[in-house]
């Protein structure tokens, strides 16, 4: 077997370089920090440099000769990703890339993309949990007393026996069902499709398929929505669902801000039929200053880093390597994109 | 065995004394709503009102036809409980009475206090889960970004795997341990006395008796203090023992406020020697509006309600029932305080 071209095109401890580099003696690795953003926190995967022309025209030889991207590269020259001669597989560095996939002609192409699936479920099952917590001890509220020096006496609610509804019972909200039975939660969940598994096969008290969701809403204390985001997930919960909510309900978004219909998920805010909403994605990202999100006294607002934590880019490197040594030897790679399904 | 005269001096449900009074065909309840303070929440305890002559003069008699209490009782009156002719017990609506008991003479009378000790356990851990995964979020200071409207990337911090320090491993120490472990947490713990125990018989990987507690601080990630206010525990966390602390350690007190020396703790709040800490307990309750606590960026202000949940008084009081009945039959009563040790 020739020798294969490996390019990392975000930004990388030198050490889990140095570990890619370690996986296979065929590899050749390029990694040239100079052409990279600069991580803005520890875990960060900014895209490329590309804004002088030197830098793009590097990219652009660099892309020409890639046989494997570790991500997805300058996004600006993506558009001909899908036609890049030597390019076979991009693994990429998070789970729901499948709309950014199809964005840029990925999935018209004969090139593999792999996902992070599987990385982020830890972080983002806690962000649940934190959420959930936060608003059963009335943590808003109680964040402006403090402000305010004021001292009030309260009753809060215990997330035992409350039910949790996971829409997406995939890594991720298999994890956030996980840890909210550990916390004595009832949980409940969709999947897209059934495929005779069972509720214990997937760590719930009742499964429906997700165009049955309808029927979960009205007993659920917390929705979490943790689906891809898909032409059948796009604003999943709009204003008709956002009604059949149990009143009082909390929603914790983790998935993406487009299954959300954030216009109909404001007013249900503001009225109070929700009781509150933990924010990691939004329609629009960064959130415009102007959105009215911001300052709703129900919600919390987590700049689409809930996923993020240290150790991330250790997992991602221990799953990239198994992959590696998988496309060395001509075997499936784990978390291959589906593009007609996106996830 | 003769009637037994049993006085409700705290606010409860209707129901609730329903279920009382339905416990032994020999109670004789007095439950006189006009004489108590309204409940300032769903779950609240406060002191009955004294506050006009008759309203004295009938607690007084009261409190001396009655053989047992259902919480204290007006406290105003309580120097006097220990010479009340028929007064035998009082079933308490806490966990953390012993020092009540001793300020107002209990401990040196012949009158049995029995302690809610166990109900609110699970509330108590579940504040404690809520300070580790908000710190680990960062929460507070996406709490300011948000009033800023400012959208900034970040990396947080798992809570599987951080070292989990219990001081006190009683019944909420334990509830604690078991939550903790849940989210894959390492826990160690100290109790009084190891009277024989393992680490195994506590769910804490290492378990020293509190007064080895230096031990323990250097490898504490989150440091919870859910130690039973004593004179072995006045002010068991003090300059000395925050300086041994690992640098950058979360502190989440459930405990007593007298259990910190509030002054040190300010000062490596500041310092930035320990990251942050959520309080549930102060020195000085309510809360100074003047206390510096108030107003660092990483201190969560709780009002002393992280126990109170809306099941509890249900809880309390299956509890009495079953010492009602053990009282009837002379049998050992639950939760009986040692007047000694204070728990």
């Amino acid at each position: 077997m020739s020798r294969v071209r490996l390019v990392i095109t975000s930004p990388l401890p030198d050490e889990l370089v140095a570990r890619i580099r370690a996986t296979d003696a065929r590899l050749d690795v390029v990694h040239e920090p100079d052409l990279l953003a600069p991580a803005r926190h520890a875990c960060d995967h900014p895209p490329p440099k590309v804004d002088d022309p030197a830098a793009r025209e590097r990219w652009n030889a660099l892309l020409d000769e890639a046989e494997v991207l570790f991500d997805f590269g300058p996004l600006e020259l993506a558009p001909s990703l899908a036609e890049r001669p030597q390019l076979r597989w991009i693994q990429a560095t998070s789970a729901g890339v499948g709309k950014l996939a199809e964005r840029v002609g990925l999935t018209k192409s004969s090139v593999a993309v792999t996902t992070a699936s599987g990385v982020h479920a830890r972080p983002l099952a806690e962000f649940v949990l934190l959420a959930m917590l936060m608003f059963g001890k009335d943590g808003l509220r109680l964040g402006r007393e403090q402000r305010e020096h004021h001292w009030e006496l309260y009753c809060g609610e215990e997330t035992g026996g409350k039910t949790v509804c996971v829409v997406g019972l995939g890594k991720i909200g298999r994890e956030v069902a996980r840890l909210a039975r550990a916390l004595d939660a009832r949980v409940v969940g969709t999947v897209r499709e059934l495929r005779d598994r069972t509720p214990k096969d997937l760590g719930v008290e009742r499964l429906e398929p997700t165009d049955q969701l309808d029927e979960l809403l009205p007993d659920a204390d917390v929705l979490v929505l943790a689906v891809p985001h898909t032409a059948l997930t796009h604003r999943i919960l709009d204003a008709r669902r956002l009604a059949l909510l149990k009143p009082g309900a909390i929603l914790v978004n983790i998935a993406r801000g487009d299954v959300v219909d954030e216009a109909a998920l404001v007013e249900a805010l503001r009225s109070g039929r929700l009781r509150g909403a933990a924010l990691d994605v939004f329609e629009q990202e960064p959130l415009s200053p102007e959105s009215p999100l911001w300052d709703l006294p129900n919600v919390f607002v987590s700049p689409h880093s809930a996923s993020n934590v240290a150790a991330e880019n250790g997992r991602i490197v221990d799953l990239f390597q198994e992959n590696i040594r998988r496309y060395l030897e001509g075997r499936p790679l784990l978390n291959l994109l589906d593009k007609e399904q996106l996830y």
